[in-house]
Order: C-alpha cells, then sequence, then structure tokens
C-alpha cells in the first residue's frame, strides 16, 4: 500500500486508491473526568444523570454517564488527531451510532477504526464512499460507541 | 391522550402508554453563529472547513461549516429543553444520523420529531422503546439532519 503526503501538511495522507477492505487504524487516547462529563451536559445534554453523581443514582444510568452526544465528539476529535489521514479530511455523510455501554468518569477512549467497504462514486469520477466501523472503547476494552459511518474520500487526481 | 405530571418537575410528562405513532412534537430554537461554530470544532473536531471561513473555501463545504457533531449536540439540548418530555428523560441507545446538508453561522435550528414505532419491552414489562424521526431544520425548513433514534420509555407503573 502506497501513501502520499498531503500539501498542507507533513502528514502521510491517504487517497481512496490506497485503501483496502480490512484495513485498521487506532487513535491515540483520550482521558474522560466527571467535570468534562458535566461541562458538555451543561453546554448540550443538561439531563440529571449526565450533571450530577447523587441525581444519577435514582436513574437507569445508576451513576454518572456522559452523553451519548459527548461520546461522539471525543471519538471525533481523536479521529481528527490520530485517526486515519484521509485526503481532504474526515466527512461523513452520516451512518449508525450505537451505545452499548455508558461512557463513565475516569474512562480512557480510544477509537479503532475498519474499513468495511469501499465505493467509487459514479457520478462524481473525483471522489468514492468509504464505509468505516469505529469502535469507541474504553481502557478495558469495552465497546462504547460503534459508529459506522460513510465517509468520502477524494481519488487520487489521474497524472498528466 | 392523557398525560401526567412527572414527580420531579411541574412539566407534563409522557409514559409509554401515553404515546402514540404519527404523533409530533417540534422544539424551541437556537441561532448558530460563527462563533459558536468554531468554538465547537476547537474542542472536538478541529478540522479547516470547521474553524475558518477562508480555509473552507477551497473545500468540498465551500464556506464555513458546522461539524455534523455539533448539530447533534445543539438537536439534543433543543430535545431536553422542549422536545417531547417523556419519564425519565431522553435516554437512546443509538440511531441512524444523516447530515443532508451543511449547518452554516446563521442558521436557526429547530428539530421537528415523529413517533415512528412503539414496542414494549418482552423482557423488561416496566419499560418500551420508542423509535422517533427527529429531524433539524434551519430556518428555511432545510432539513440538515435526520436521526432516526431508539428511545428507552418507561411503562406506566400499575395501579395498586
Amino acid at each position: 500500500m502506497t501513501a502520499i503526503h498531503g500539501a498542507d501538511s507533513g502528514k502521510t495522507r491517504y487517497y481512496l486508491d490506497e485503501l483496502q477492505v480490512g484495513q485498521r487504524f487506532t487513535t491515540g487516547t483520550h482521558a474522560l473526568d466527571a467535570g468534562q462529563i458535566k461541562a458538555f451536559a451543561a453546554a448540550f445534554d443538561p439531563q440529571p444523570f449526565h450533571l450530577d453523581e447523587a441525581a444519577a443514582k435514582d436513574t437507569l444510568f445508576g451513576d454518572l454517564a456522559a452523553s451519548g452526544w459527548h461520546t461522539a465528539a471525543i471519538s471525533m476529535r481523536l479521529m481528527v488527531d490520530s485517526g486515519p489521514p484521509f485526503v481532504g479530511g474526515i466527512i461523513g455523510g452520516g451512518g449508525e451510532i450505537v451505545w452499548p455501554k455508558p461512557t463513565r468518569a475516569g474512562d480512557v477512549l480510544r477509537v479503532e477504526i475498519e474499513v468495511l467497504a469501499i465505493t467509487p462514486s459514479k457520478s462524481r469520477p473525483d471522489r468514492g464512499m468509504v464505509t468505516v466501523r469505529n469502535d469507541t472503547r474504553n481502557q478495558n476494552g469495552d465497546i462504547l460507541q460503534t459508529f459506522t459511518a460513510k465517509l468520502v474520500v477524494p481519488k487520487r487526481p489521474a497524472a498528466g
């Protein structure tokens, strides 16, 4: 597998042509604490189980839990900082997201990425769709989120 | 359709039993500006097209665009503040998310919710799953995000 250097950075970046089904990537990690969970929740998901340990006790979560959107946002940050370096960035049209377990204070998150499918565009010869499964795991290997995403990745420009 | 008042607030809240397929809700609105877009991106999705108008020009977005996760987070906030008042809160196990159009500075967002399916749990008689389609629209009616979510909603406790 070959890879090129993008014009805008020294980072090795991949065109659609250089990806293959089954290819895997792993990001760096992010350590989550209660302060981060409460700050995100206060801004975007102010429900008791995301804001306060005591209030969470009597809920389905049983203890403070991060908003699923916080897990998603941290996962995106990990993807951007240390995930697969696609030419053009990580641009998603959507996908299927599931949160099988709550994300807790003290969790150290990482994202494991696998390329599931590569589909060159019929209407746009300069790009294609890459389907990737992104598993967000904690330090125990528990899967906290799976986002199966469809990403837009450019094709390598024809030589000449 | 009946509804009850939750013990924890004066707000009318719905048990699973009081929901019906086809039922609709609409949230209040949130006005988005470039500062919010850039602040969210700096924290969670620091790619050029989410951070800087000039840098966005040469990308697939053509101008500053909000991170999809920012649209999702704002939509969640609107749901919590003024969406369907389910007993126990808005607790999702996941769903399918799509972003058909970029969210832009100046957009005023609202979420339109429709109940698609109601499925009492076979294993847990105290709850059920509600499938809802949440369309996040801007002031022109454009759909910026559709999140088809599976939510957990408690059943009304048996009398006695």
